[in-house]
């Protein structure tokens, strides 16, 4: 494992983007993305997936001189039309757009259409919270989730995020799969040849599986109610903006990566401060949270975590150490470096 | 089991509220929300619960004539003061003001303050689902669920409710307490001396158990998914409304019922043709959940539901049957029949 500065990394993302066609205010979102996802812990999520995103680029699947439209639809809606440039960019310019109807009318809910994968969901999230809102933000992705009775996939693992500001460190965010699993859990175990922690998956038969080998399918988190979760999260994303939904959303990785994907992402924004003093709120939750990291743990060297606390964690450690990269990704992205013309290479 | 029509008991329901000194237009509310319940199949939160409502009117924890207050403040925010009340009235209340904004201005959320157990959140999320709206309501409630790598209760079972209107038939509904299982699973195994379907209970030294008789708090469900958000409905509602919250959230059913309880409740309504056409919305939600029905099951007498189907398939029997009570509490509600001098009692 390699460890790289965060702000190096940043750089290098952001050059290669615009390396490849991509404009600068696009590359920026992307890059801060990509960087904050990483520092926080998410590493499925984060700069491991840049040269996929390059190879979009290059492919055509990313629009390079999108024309991306807001259209307010009301006091306190609106639709935004990624044209198919990054959904980091697309969902960002989005939210920013809810935090506005939310400073002026209380709430500010925006649709994304024509969109691609977006990274963490929690990026969106969490700059509602930066202006002291709480911030709202999902996605649907291609279909992985087994409902409750089903065989095969249907939903995919959307994602949803809810976050808060408070008093003397970041927002409590929570980000979570409606999956009891990520598919990336199972591809780890497949290659370290152990097994899932738990019968996770779903084989062909329709049955629980703790076999990474053999499962093509992922349960829902907590049975019925993750399915039902994901299905909440399909309406407000697929079925609200009139994109597509459930199996009929393409795969990320698979097939021709010079396809459009048409995912669709909601962002929302509640301004708090017509509810509660704002400085009230923020001290009022660090004392639930405090009372909760107190509470008696099983394993004393275990305490009780909150929503958000392992990626605080992670991002405390990571902005010193740096952030770590498997080998193959940094020849990957070295490949990359070398093809675009790029000066300095990350070093292995 | 006896089986009784919901018109009747609807009726008896309303006069008993009356009889207590309850204010008709709040009887009402608590009546119709305690029958469409029972109809949709979740009895614990039903009829079965009057007797304990009349209870804590008697005892004075219900303000009989209550200075309700709702204060808008901003054009889709507002706080409603249910001055203790019953809560599915303020709820009820606060819902209809939610939709007002969201009517007006394309979305509405409303905090409820000192308030009160109010039955199942879905009744409150329909009605902005029956204006062709996206329904979302939550609630804090006593402390139940244990957090992850805890060994005692914190949070209550706080349940989240999520509803679309869709073409054909009711909306599609999910209303999930975000612990695996509800504590009346618990109750019900003790009665009949089972075990737990699963070991969803937690005991004294913090493990999890099948064991109903040594069970003390409630797994969330999805492992640490549930407890972030059971987390995200406690800052919604306790922490939002600056009220009681976790732990700090009284008992139902023990202690002096003359008790406030300062319970918060928050409700919100999105219109949904700001961001599509509407009939349109409700034939891609038809299309796309006819489509998951249609998946092929593990048992093909088992066939793949939807969020808000059991709820759908009751209502649509016990139309015809009538609702089936317990001959314990038929006995309780005759009881109170007979003191409140109503005419007459239910038969057994």
């Amino acid at each position: 494992m390699n460890y790289y500065p965060h702000n190096k990394l940043k750089n290098i993302c952001n050059k290669l983007l615009i390396s490849v066609g991509i404009k600068n205010v696009i590359a920026i979102e992307v890059a801060d993305c990509l960087i904050q996802t990483s520092l926080r812990g998410v590493d499925s999520h984060g700069i491991r997936l840049l040269p996929h995103y390059i190879r979009v680029a290059r492919a055509g699947r990313i629009n390079k001189i999108p024309n991306c439209k807001f259209k307010k639809t009301s006091p306190t809606t609106g639709i935004y039309d990624a044209d198919h440039t990054y959904g980091h960019a697309a969902a960002s310019f989005a939210m920013k757009e809810a935090i506005d109807l939310a400073e002026n009318s209380g709430s500010g809910f925006v649709v994304v259409r024509n969109s691609t994968h977006f990274s963490a969901s929690a990026y969106y999230a969490l700059q509602a919270s930066e202006q002291d809102m709480i911030g709202i933000s999902c996605t649907n992705t291609s279909s992985m989730m087994v409902p409750t009775r089903g065989k095969k996939p249907y939903l995919g693992t959307n994602a949803i995020t809810f976050s808060f500001p408070c008093e003397g460190e970041g927002p409590v965010c929570l980000d979570m799969a409606t999956t009891q699993i990520a598919w990336n859990w199972v591809l780890k175990a497949k290659e370290e040849g152990k097994k899932l922690n738990s019968p996770w998956g779903i084989n062909e038969q329709g049955d629980t599986t703790d076999d990474p080998n053999e499962t093509i399918g992922l349960l829902p988190a907590g049975l019925h109610k993750g399915y039902g979760l994901g299905l909440v999260v399909e309406i407000l994303c697929g079925i609200l903006s009139n994109q597509t939904y459930g199996p009929h959303v393409s795969s990320m990785f698979d097939g021709d990566l010079s396809n459009k994907r048409y995912l669709s992402h909601f962002v929302g924004a509640i301004k708090i401060s017509n509810f509660i003093d704002i400085k009230l709120f923020k001290t009022l939750l660090k004392n639930m949270i405090t009372e909760l990291r107190n509470e008696p743990p099983i394993d004393t060297n275990r305490p009780i975590l909150v929503a958000g606390d392992p990626e605080k964690i992670s991002e405390k450690k990571r902005l010193k150490t740096g952030i770590p990269i498997d080998d193959i990704i940094v020849d990957e992205i070295n490949e990359i470096i070398e093809q675009q013309g790029l000066e300095e290479k990350l070093k292995l």
